[in-house]
């Protein structure tokens, strides 16, 4: 097992990285608060590993109170969230009762949510089974639900006390769901650290057939790469909006289809590639280095063209995103692999040319 | 004016107490961060006080987005903050826009719930145009919506920027809410100023005439007292349970009648009653005492029993409670007037007797 610390002073917590982290239950219990826990999960999570995780608590005293969601990013809305009140206030939870996400970035995102507002605030873990969870939600304290008009734009930063990431849980995770978490691990790669672009491109295949060697490590370099921006800027006031590389373009894509259409992951790669586009029409990064993220997208097997809702759209939607600023579009680009930056006065004749030049 | 600092470190912010202020949007403007502002209220504030407001802000040049809600705590849940959301959202509201709430609790409550979760969090200023605003609800950052099981069930810690409590809009308030509002003034003489309880004797009649002076006094006072006890415990760990005395029976008999039936502070009244009844029979103060606390509520226009619910049912909603810690009912009670304290080990029998001597 791998133990990384997120150093957010009172708010710290360790993420525990390894095989079979679920079933062992002693991990958890230092951070509960009462002998009570409300475990939040989905239909398809659920009946694969609930019991195993339920059994280890109930094995050290604790109360479990399960409570299921449908499964799915169009479920995360209110109507979903107030499923989760309703079950903790039937299950006569506390504020001191910990409130435990079991599954992907949805669960998560809906679960720290819930416990971010559920009587003003109660203890919270993650226990994320997607790789997208394990190297990008789970960690840094973003939760929100949707709102038809924008994706995430209703939440809190409630950091959770613990994240227990089982490397084992992605064997049964879909092919196409797992090259969506690869997006994010991607993106670390670009944004700030080349060394793992290049580590990428050696090991994208191991990654793919879950070589246990390259999955630990290619989490845990992940988790680092997201805690030390997390630790230096919580709250997304600065450093921190570097991650949201292609997310602006990928919210758009996401918010265009209808929720649930693309999955989040596949989103961020058009997106990310609009961004290398418009880097390229700045002339900071050349085709060689376009080509190279491309190819990388594509055997992580993901798409490198958006859909073609038309550039205008584009930007109606992209209007919407929370990094507008003054009425202006922030943009993620990258000065080079392994470098990104925010501009926030790009012509929107260059936006709209990357967009159709990255539409099919 | 006078002015009192709520001293939070980094989320420190001061509350500006006076007659007229709501006409002085130079107060706001230093607290805003950018020149627009969404401007929360309701169906019976907005007519009275919205275009005031406004007019100050648009003369310096801020952008403002009014957003009416429907009046009354029976509103206080999600359809009307989805009210919000959809408004900051068509008002391409970002999350540097300030929010203000001017109105009541309610107002308050879902504004600063709204603010707390738009964007994961946007700048909030409280503009209370009630007592119980004035004095209680606006200082301390508690927000929060209702649950059909719960009051203030689903909310946030959020502080604001900046509060602004005008007198002068006391002089449309009906006289039962301002009677409300007194019931929380009682209750801060109650739970730790004794020498605030002497002094209410003596002046409860000229502030229910509205007397400037007493208004100023009594409002400023009440602040300091709330203020202090915030300060040392923002997120109710410890002392600032005391702030709750009477709300937990209060509590109950407001979603025991369904919200909007009887008025919070006059719950509060008839919830403070039992708790001095039940002081009382653990022979902590005496009849004297339990004599003065009803006349001083009487005389400010408030109930001092509360609806027949039944002792059952009380028991039943209060376990609901937030309060509630390891299953048990904890409840603020009073050593003698001026000194609250908090108690988990009292008897049920006990708790039904002081239910039910207060209740017709």
């Amino acid at each position: 097992m791998h133990t990384l610390n997120v150093d957010l002073g009172t708010r710290s917590y360790p993420i525990h990285i390894g095989t079979g982290l679920i079933d062992q239950a002693e991990l958890i219990d230092p951070y509960l608060r009462t002998r009570k826990a409300a475990v939040v999960s989905n239909e398809v999570v659920g009946p694969l590993y609930l019991e195993r995780l339920c059994a280890g608590l109930s094995r050290l005293g604790v109360e479990t109170i399960p409570i299921i969601l449908p499964d799915g990013e169009a479920h995360k809305e209110w109507q979903a969230l107030n499923m989760i009140f309703d079950a903790l206030l039937c299950g006569r939870c506390e504020r001191s009762t910990t409130l435990i996400a079991l599954g992907g970035g949805v669960v998560g995102d809906m679960g720290g949510f819930a416990a971010a507002c559920y009587q003003r605030g109660m203890p919270f873990i993650q226990v994320p089974t997607t790789l997208l969870a394990q190297v990008d939600s789970s960690v840094g304290g973003k939760t929100a639900i949707n709102h038809p008009q924008g994706k995430n734009m209703i939440g809190a930063f409630y950091q959770p006390r613990l994240v227990l990431a089982d490397t084992a849980t992605l064997d049964t995770l879909p092919e196409r769901e797992f090259s969506a978490g690869l997006a994010e691990v991607i993106k670390y790669s670009l944004i700030r650290d080349a060394g793992f672009f290049d580590w990428l491109e050696e090991n994208i295949d191991a990654l793919r057939v879950l070589d246990a060697g390259a999955l630990t490590w290619a989490i845990e370099r992940s988790c680092r790469n997201k805690a030390e921006v997390v630790v230096a800027d919580e709250t997304e006031q600065g450093e921190r909006v570097l991650l949201n590389l292609g997310h602006t373009f990928g919210h758009a894509i996401e918010t265009g289809l209808g929720y649930g259409q693309w999955l989040h992951g596949e989103a961020v790669a058009a997106g990310t590639m609009m961004a290398a586009e418009l880097s390229r029409s700045l002339g900071w990064i050349g085709d060689r280095d376009v080509t190279r993220i491309e190819r990388l997208f594509e055997r992580a097997g993901l798409p490198t063209y958006g859909p073609a809702l038309g550039a205008l759209r584009y930007l109606e939607l992209m209007t919407h995103d929370k990094k507008t600023e003054a009425g202006k579009l922030r943009f993620v680009l990258l000065r080079s692999i392994g470098q990104a930056v925010v501009r926030s006065d790009v012509e929107m004749s260059d936006v709209c040319a990357a967009i159709e030049a990255r539409c099919r």
